[in-house]
């Protein structure tokens, strides 16, 4: 099959074997695959990942392994999704650890990570994962929309975090794919949400889902001193290491800031304002797959005019050239 | 009155007139009073503080202005100790602010902090306070007790924050006065706590009061790598800028980690693992004094053997270089 491997900080088409299954396993054809931030940071050393990157991917089951006949048509032929995080069950341990224990799975001590830690991803025209991660997705969602799945679960996450509802307002610093998703949720949710960006064509997408926009030149100029607004919940996913001190500035007392950037290197910031306004930061990483399909399912979170532009796979190198472009949004690539 | 200011990063000896008191305020003659990592940070610029430094003391009434004669009565020559944030309605507003309407008043938004942010404190002979923030020392708790009133609170606010009975184990990182009185509120609720600090003499002190502890030489050094010792409840009272690098890469995924050091500049690390981990961050500050006065009334909190060395209030500039020498632990003023 085509795949694409990082080899050196770079994307590189390869001639590979399909990926053999475990029992439990399912064989996965790639129908659409997106391009993430973490994408990104994988080729500029994070995780020190080898292998296929890609953890987001709509596909359909073409083989099933070691399961009953029943189970297998329920597979076999069906477009899914699937979850990123492979647990020791799945991966042949027989006992689990102490997070698989208390259900923790996407936590498991062992988990391999689909495109990310130790497991081949979806920059390629099949993949290989667990039964138990994927998830049917509904004759009404388009593959266009299912792509969409995992980062929206990630930004579902927030949901199960922090009681939203409870908050009178909330702002989401960064313009980007994720905050994107975020901000929707969050409206979705009956939270008044303002989304702070760079970029005037993102934030006019983001306003047509009923996110209100400011527009910020620079993250430390404008949102740190004395003129910074203030909310109760604030959600960092600017992607920047420069993002958390303005989100902590914004942050009022006793608020919430939910931290969603992954990068990678180190962020410099004074800490004591997170002790003297008592401020709570919750990482948030990956989220709930059915809240996400019922999102789409219900057309409460319409992701499709975040879709920039779609490469066929055998131009991955130029697609996640053009991801890092000003002003695009969400690339994906089609096997 | 004899008095101690900051001037150019030092304290200065000043001969300075009573205090006086607006309506509802109490003049209270400091009989003994604490020295904090923060006040030696305010030496160094933090809050850019003019005055007179001191946050921690016991004292007792010896005026009471514009209340009732039943009112006077209950306070004039008693003991007490008090909260050192001074709300708006104490300082003269006739309207709350937003976080006062809401019973936030320790985050009241124009608030002064006794001895940290326009407000003398109690590196004096007297000092002045709202009798709203005053609390009534029981003639079963001394003053060598009582003067450590106001950071023991501090040290149970995490009880507020944080359901500790929930954590199977605890960790405390630092082995100083505040992190010595957090292990022991953490012990006194039932929590097996490990005190994870650089001086010997300090850590036997935590020994003897139930506290496990262990040895390392630097928290970068030893506490970041391969074999880092995980917990799900983990509080940061360092006060050093490496503190924080160390306490994240200890607590296990979706654990607790409070925040509890205040310092000045800014401390540089990679928060990638508190998204991945899920940790939750809770910034911690002052706290509740009716449980600390309940702790050290009970006799389940014994704070004397953290007391080094009492000075006289004279000698205040001795005193504060003694505190920040090697292997000592809280120094008191005695005016």
């Amino acid at each position: 099959m085509l795949a694409f491997e990082v080899r050196h900080g770079a994307l590189v088409a390869a001639r590979r074997p399909l990926p053999k299954l475990r029992k439990g396993w399912a064989l996965v054809r790639v129908r659409l695959a997106g391009i993430c931030n973490t994408d990104v940071e994988i080729l500029r050393g994070y995780h020190n990942f080898r292998g296929m990157p890609g953890h987001e991917f709509v596909g359909e089951v073409v083989e099933v392994r070691g399961v009953e006949r029943r189970a297998m048509q329920a597979w076999l032929g069906r477009r899914v999704v699937g979850e990123i995080n492979i647990s020791c069950g799945a991966l042949g341990f027989r006992r689990p650890c102490g997070f698989c224990r208390r259900g923790l799975n996407t936590h498991c001590a062992r988990r391999k990570v689909l495109g990310i830690v130790g497991h081949d991803g979806a920059f390629a025209e099949f993949l290989a994962l667990p039964i138990e991660n994927l998830h049917l997705i509904p004759a009404s969602v388009t593959d266009e929309e299912a792509v969409f799945v995992e980062p929206l679960a990630a930004a579902c996450e927030i949901l199960l975090q922090v009681r939203v509802a409870a908050f009178r307002k909330a702002a989401v610093l960064g313009d980007g794919k994720l905050a994107q998703l975020i901000a929707r949720v969050l409206v979705s949710a009956g939270v008044p949400t303002t989304m702070f960006g760079k970029h005037s064509a993102k934030m006019a997408v983001a306003r047509r889902a009923g996110v209100a926009t400011r527009r910020v030149k620079g993250l430390d100029r404008d949102l740190v001193g004395a003129a910074t607004p203030s909310f109760p919940l604030v959600v960092e996913a600017t992607g920047a290491p420069s993002g958390l001190a303005a989100a902590i500035a914004m942050t009022e007392p006793r608020g919430t800031l939910v931290l969603k950037s992954t990068f990678h290197g180190a962020a410099a910031f004074e800490t004591w304002p997170v002790v003297v306004k008592e401020i709570t930061i919750v990482g948030s990483r990956c989220g709930p797959f059915p809240k996400a399909i019922n999102l789409l399912r219900a057309k409460l979170v319409d992701p499709r005019p975040l879709a920039t532009r779609t490469f066929p796979l055998s131009q991955a190198r130029e697609a996640i050239r053009y991801a890092q472009r000003r002003g695009v949004l969400k690339v994906l690539l089609k096997p």
